[in-house]
């Protein structure tokens, strides 16, 4: 696994918003035809990813999954039969999981199923009723206000009905079992920094992992629908999860040219909040740090008592902090290929740093005697030089029980120069990796 | 056990008031028949409560009980048969446990018996010596500026004999066997803020949980002479107090207007330092934070090392820390029925933040589905209102560990909020109490 | 053992700046006659001192010790038979363990072989090459830049042969088997803070011990060259030093004027750390504090992964960080009698504060009755007496787990009062030494 190895920033970010691109037409929910259709495509890009496909009403924890939505035309015509709200136009135009109607309605009747903005009159909702039986419709606030009273026909053609929830999931082994999870999610029709930045990142780094040889660690990549997929997803694998996973990331919210953001998990200091820390502080440079409490995608879920996996998220501008989020102004625009590439290289630095982030223990007593292995300045001066104080910094607080991590923040260095140090040291035999429960220092 | 159905403040207040001015005259000590009379008292007011008497000569740790003291009479005469010194007019004008005396002296022989405060001129000062055998008479320093030289005779009528120490205690059972202590004591003549104070809000706070159906936690309210009684009673129930004890307070100086103050435990974390500090803040707005080596009543036993039991002080002015303090100042106009029930108020709320500082545990893994339950708004849109997050909150972090008053500060909401939601999330099965040993948390 | 029984500061002062005239001649180095000599010198001074020879070849650890070096002659000739540098002038000149050399050269082959400091033109470097084989010179810069071009023969009539490494050792048995550790070195040809000041101040400090009747610990003081000593020294002793060892010090650069230093085990918070930071504080007034990331004496060892020693250095200018360090300016000036006598009472205050540091519980329930036993005021009155509130803090807060420094912090109270007031309440019964394992503290 070797971190100089990536393609350059304009290729790699131009092919995620490619992808993007190409994705973001699809009336996504959290279930449906097209949610597999997004699968299908990211699993042409994820060689030996397998699509799962779980039938309505199995149980799942507290849940089961829904029933299976799919739509195929909806709008609104005036008493003079032209579409006033076309769904055809805009995905978001339709509130998802609406129930199929046929009816005539007065405008006042339709104004109860209507959705939109008067703070910003230009962008369309996004609405969902997934768990409430109801139909609704969503506009511009300055369309809404110029429909005129009368009657109007409403037509959803959509169906309801027994199917199945659908998610992607890929496991690439390392030499340890110790894992680390990348979990994206797939449900949002037509939004591009709340959605499709996710799965986009979340395979360019799963394509990174696919040519890395060597890789140390496991990963498990996922693609679910956000909540109820998360949670079928834990439900049929928590305990391998909680067996293995060392640290995880929710890959959302990664596509804007904005701030970097962090947001914890619950207790904040699992392996996977203090790698992101040090990622984001050493290579993003400054970025907002968000509390447990500002949560709202997966790890709610992964984080929750009893599940207790250390997880955390690294965006960029994240979900509810920005103006555009579920709108329609969350669009192609919003996400560019610099934004994505930076994303993408936060989070590839951080699956690097877990990678290195090993534990070593001094093998001799006391300090080696570097001189013999070419490891010192064989003539003492004042001063020493600084790799020759690298080595003995690390050899001295080499206990076997702090990780690189911690010891790059006790002696002062650069991660990256205690990795390199730290092999050079492991190469002459003294230092040598310590099998402890790596568990230990995710939670 | 409701919060709510106190009586209002002024009746409460002039409550406790006039069982104040009622016993003011008594001549309390740690012994004798006024000492027993307060007791009989306050056991007219709180119906169950036992008399205990321990005789002369018990031991108890490293004391034994001192013998009884009373006064039948005690003055000074002038050469003219005038009485200088009367002790009928102020109790306090006899040092406390003075021996029996008639005998002629010269001024310069008496001043070396008699006790003023040239700093507070127009104040007579409380004077005990309880174990040394010796007498004495205080007088304001005026009158004693004016004494002429000359012959006086002095009588103090007193007798030191066996008899017994005379204590109170009302045990009153709850759900659990969890015990709260309530102590407070009555040895002091004459004084209405550090004294009296004490007793009628005691009395007060046993009434309230008297009139309180369904406590869930039991009670110990014990009315003791200072020090000797605290560690006759301890030596007494030592083992009982430390396996039930999960939060205590001595109830001393609550009685004036001023500021509220905290005397912490001797570790300052416990439990009983933790409601207190909540409870101050939040209801009595600003207090005065005292450590332990500050300490000055009964605390120093309750919280001595082997005896560890988590107790701490909720006061107004504290103890030492007032002017008039320990002089015949202190005296029922320096207590008002205001400043009774501000503290009353302040250790009710003790008390119920005790009974309602549950561990609850999520009881489904994930987030449980809300809308099934009617506790979420069911169709998404920006934002989510205040009470469906504080519900979130609250399941995310309970881990059955954390208590709901380091919750409601983990989440940042008010404990009363986190109570009543924590309820209604109990109520719909989501949330269950854990049986986790308590007293872990109160020390 | 009484910390008032000093010699005056002058006598102590002057003695040891004697010992260190007397010493300064001598070309010491990791091995060699007069490292012996230098041993035998101290063993006149600390009766009972053992001396040890290690062979050549012996291993320690990673290390092996090394062949021995003995020096008759060194010099260089210029073309006139003119001696432009002797080593009979300053042991400084000749390069530490520099191999014979009997050689013609020219200015410019010598130029690779002479070591000078421009930016102290005047100063006399120290230079040593213990394992690698060369040879060298060092002289003032001003000297250097006049050597004229042409040739040059270089003498160096030096011997580099089986032998062994010398170190001497004292231990002194206490009550306890707890044992501190006092470690100095004696490698440095003609140095004086950073060599000779420490065996003098250790020498100094043995010699109280000595004369101190009743130890409570035991003490092991070592001379030993720095690095390979320790190491030798260590390898053959670890498991006793594991098992007894509750502080030490390494004692260097310990002469000078200057401020004082404590340079922290790895650990920082050790017995050893916190005894030397409160005696600085309170004895010696403003310290520097060093992390262990400063080390560079003996304490790399000690301190090492799996030594785990807990070891400070307690020093006045610390290594490296005066100007004079490591050249011919670190001479009988440089350090005083003065200075000597005040890192010796530095040190001597942290092996009293250590002696007298125990751990107390008490041995009644709730305080004790204090006036049976004359330590109360009989008669109570407003405040109390300061030594009255020190006994009875000490009795609050001894819980047989905090020892007396802590509890000295803990109180606000001197140590010296904190001991003097323990030992009063242990002598009335009140206190008695708990028996914990001290080495919990230690580290």
């Amino acid at each position: 696994m070797d971190f100089s190895t990536d393609a350059n920033a304009g290729t790699t970010g131009q092919m995620m918003y490619s992808w993007i691109r190409d994705l973001f037409p699809l009336n996504r929910s959290i279930t449906g035809p097209d949610t597999r259709a997004t699968l299908r495509y990211l699993q042409e890009l994820l060689p030996g990813m397998t699509l799962h496909e779980v039938p309505t009403g199995t149980p799942a924890f507290d849940w089961s999954v829904p029933e299976e939505w799919s739509v195929r035309d909806a709008y609104i015509l005036d008493e003079s039969g032209r579409r006033v709200i076309d769904w055809r136009k805009h995905n978001l135009h339709l509130v998802g999981y609406s129930v199929p109607v046929n009816k005539e309605v007065t405008l006042e009747e339709l104004q109860s199923h209507l959705h939109s903005l008067p703070e910003d009159p230009d962008a369309i909702p996004y609405v969902t009723s997934f768990y409430s039986r109801t139909w609704g419709f969503c506009l511009t606030h300055r369309e809404r206000e110029v429909l005129p009273p009368g009657r109007y026909r409403v037509v959803i053609d959509s169906q309801l009905s027994e199917g199945s929830l659908s998610y992607g999931e890929i496991l690439l082994p390392g030499e340890s079992e110790e894992e680390v999870l990348l979990s994206t999610y797939v449900c949002h029709p037509s939004l591009a920094n709340n959605e499709l930045s996710g799965p986009a990142v979340t395979a360019a780094l799963g394509r990174w992992l696919l040519a890395s040889s060597n890789r140390r660690l496991s990963y498990r990549i996922i693609f679910v629908p956000e909540t109820i997929g998360a949670i079928v997803y834990l439900s049929r694998n928590l305990q391998d999860m909680r067996n293995r996973t060392i640290a995880g990331y929710v890959v959302t919210c990664v596509g804007d040219d904005r701030c970097y953001s962090l947001l914890t998990s619950r207790r904040g200091n699992t392996l996977a909040d203090r790698v992101a820390r040090y990622v984001l502080r050493e290579h993003a440079g400054a970025f907002r740090e968000y509390s447990f409490l500002e949560r709202g995608s997966d790890e709610r879920q992964y984080c929750s008592p009893g599940i207790d996996l250390p997880v955390a998220s690294v965006m960029r501008s994240k979900y509810r902090c920005y103006p555009e989020y579920h709108t329609s102004r969350d669009n192609l625009e919003l996400v560019t290929p610099e934004g994505l590439f930076g994303a993408f290289e936060a989070l590839r630095r951080c699956l690097w740093t877990l990678e290195e982030n090993r534990c070593y223990r001094a093998t001799c007593l006391g300090e080696p005697q570097m001189s013999k292995r070419g490891l010192y300045p064989t003539t003492s001066k004042i001063g020493s030089a600084s790799s020759v104080r690298a080595y003995m910094d690390l050899l001295a607080y080499a206990d076997g029980e702090t990780d690189l991590l911690a010891l790059s923040e006790c002696i002062g260095r650069p991660f990256r120069e205690c990795v390199a140090r730290a092999r050079e040291l492991a190469a002459a035999g003294l230092l040598e990796e310590s099998t402890i429960d790596r568990r230990r220092y995710a939670i």
